[in-house]
């Protein structure tokens, strides 16, 4: 089968970077354009030495129109504004998109159902192969073990992320929610300070950690009477997510129109 | 429903202790009868006493068959001999058999299941729900992800364990070759020490830790390319496993003669 | 040396039986007396049965003035207005007194202070030693490490609990901000949720964990560039909490009046 | 002051490549030259390229004596062999030597130390500052506690190493016996499998995990009567070893002749 020809948006960005090498390091794919934002430094750039791997002469440009009729689609982990664009674009040229950014609001997601229509879009928080089984697992869990558990998820990241928990752990929270047939809003319980008084049975507790270069690293904790069992899933490298990303490519070519996240990807829907 | 009349075999040890405060605690349970080495010096002692109960007037004996009649089954977390010896009374007596008692050899095993053609015999070497649970969620895990991801078992005990890795371990690593379709005996690494070599693809490996009065904890891991997925559970007190042989008792009332697990008990078969 | 005569307060709840048991199982110590709220039902029970140990004919009365001349000393584990009325019943009589209660305030523990000036009064929000041990740990760390490494403190207690984070959290990072030289108060950051922003440099971060029948689990993060060093004390039994008031108690025998705490009792003061 | 000029040898392995890296991205050092195995296909290479930096000039070569006097010192993360002969060089040309190669025998050890009497050499088996601490940590509580705590050793490491338990392992190990005042070789216990008795009051256990990618994991778990005291280590990256070996570099220069450990140069000594 012919390489599977990728456009990289955000490709000065870290996420960025890490596809462009991901890209260069497996085996199907090939770079047909790395974009980043036109008001960049980085513009005309090289995006194989900006990604630490070898020069490949995919300059950094700031316009995807050229570009997208030579692609099969778009990979972004950019910002929710750029994604609705490329979401746009992806549409009207009948290319798809995958996308792993994060923060998008209730009419951002409209919009990305929308132009998935007519085109294959797929979103997620979180493209790593172990956080989505972690997150079918927690379903299958919360649906197993009574009220008895009390249900709390943990997450670690470095010093730089501004928001609290992570998109993965109310991906997960959700998760639970929905095994133990509850709606998630009205049992979330985040951010414990003072005089709390006791756990309100069936909350779905959340605790945050944040500190120096840690990645990522989630805990789906059930804690009963005298026993607890504990779903953990620690991301190394962000590398995990670009080949995510890469996945859910190979996964969407020749596939109907729809919106689609990795879940349905990795086929974990049943799990 | 009437209560269910329990023997407990090893009443003046440990976990016996721990069965009749259970069933002291537990609703829809009597104790119909406390059993004891006859050489023991605790002979005609109270169990409830022994166990840091109320006085409860069932006093510790030498012999069941005094007793078996008015019971509707045994619990024993004893010796493989006794262990034996129990399983072909309740055969005899037409009483069912719950027992958690390890370091069982095949021979004694296959008495196990001579006895369960006449009776209803459940045995499992961990009877907490978390711990059966995890088994389940390992063998499922293990089938979903291919061998890129090396398995890996961790326990930690009290420092009066003897035997390594424990039952409950190497149960584990059986679920795990069960889930991936590989010979267990086969692939199981474990006391790495010196010039090991590079780890050996598809290998199950196990590593030990002893210390203090850890009940129990258990730790299956996932490690892959760049990220760990990993299924803890942690015991905080053996009243899990008594619980658990009520429960298993309770199921065991009226079922058909037969062989079975925890697994069995709780349903986690086709998880 | 004649054995330690303690009166135990609160001895029908959860920790003063706790302690009546610890008693009745330590070399040195005699329980002269057993205190509990006098409306509650418990009051004329026998404080052996209700530790769960043999009956020990020290029945839970009212009012502690009929014991207090011969007993050595106090030991509680109960409320603030309890302890402040212990206090200065201990400092009348010339008894010491021991507590672990929590959630003073400051004008509590000014009046503790204030006994303490005629007697022995040692007062700690966690009295094991492990956790002592970590605290001056702590302060050690964080005085040797620079600020790369970001201080973050995670705790885990049952779903009754009703402050957060718990006394023994706050303490650790009251010794992290000693050790590294800065104020605690205005470097506490906790219940993070929602668009919070990247961490600020020389924060320290709290998370708050609540479920099930966990007794008390504290870990003390340092994230640097590329590596985490962590400071874990897990509690298994609240008899650790016990164990270390009867060795304060067994410490404060004969010293001379003051205000103390377990670090104090245990030497890691210089630690 | 004048860059630091460092020659990196094994400058085409995995350490040697992170050593250029961090030269490249810190600030006070510059490179001075990079061997590599003179059979080696990576001859003639840029250093800079194979790092995954900017070309930086400084080809792969195979003999370090042409280089050697217009640099300060020399870095190796080698092989025993290549080890003993860069100190070899150092001595003879009185430059700094830092090493960081394990499995050193005690033939090896000693031509260092023989080295070490005409020239700085700092040699460990982990160069990381949080290692390091981790081990005055271990040796100080392991002084602190008494014998009713035992202590384990836990490590994890990727799927490629090849010996067990890892030399930092070791070393923490023998920082717990000093701390205690044991004899280290008499005390370990490791690989413990099949019926192994109840664990010997005063050994040291150690456990290894291996799987996937991960960079390096060591707890040294202290575990008493009810509760349990862990320290644990985890680097993300090994960039934190290249980090320390330019730490031991710039304490080096000036320094007067002799054998030197990480723990001279953090000066972890009396911690």
């Amino acid at each position: 089968m012919a390489d599977l020809r990728l456009i990289v948006a955000g490709a000065g960005g870290r996420m960025g970077r890490t596809l462009v090498k991901a890209i260069a390091e497996s085996r199907g794919f090939a770079l047909a354009g790395a974009l980043e934002d036109p008001r960049s430094p980085l513009i005309g750039w090289d995006s194989g030495t900006l990604a630490g791997t070898a020069e490949n002469g995919v300059k950094l440009v700031g316009d995807a129109s050229a570009l997208i009729e030579a692609a099969d689609g778009i990979v972004d982990f950019t910002t929710p504004r750029a994604t609705v664009g490329f979401a746009a674009l992806a549409a009207r040229s009948g290319k798809f998109h995958i996308t792993g950014t994060t923060g998008l609001s209730a009419q951002d997601e409209a919009k990305l159902r929308e132009a998935a229509a007519s085109t294959v879009i797929v979103r997620s928080g979180n493209m790593s192969l172990g956080v989505n089984l972690l997150a079918a697992l927690t379903r299958r869990v919360a649906k197993t073990l009574d009220a008895a558990f009390d249900i709390e998820i943990l997450e670690m990241h470095h010093n730089q992320k501004v928001d609290a928990p992570s998109g993965t752990a109310l991906m997960l929270g959700r998760a639970a929610a929905e095994g133990r047939g509850v709606d998630f809003d009205t049992h979330l319980a985040g951010g414990r300070e003072g005089h709390t008084g006791a756990r309100k049975a069936g909350d779905i507790g959340f605790a945050v950690l944040r500190g120096g270069t840690v990645v990522g690293e989630h805990s789906v904790i059930f804690a009963g009477p005298f026993e607890r069992l504990e779903l953990v899933h620690k991301a190394e490298d962000r590398m995990i997510f670009a080949r995510g990303a890469l996945h859910a490519a190979a996964w969407a070519r020749g596939r109907k129109p729809g919106f689609y996240t990795m879940m349905d990807v990795l086929g974990l829907n049943d799990f």
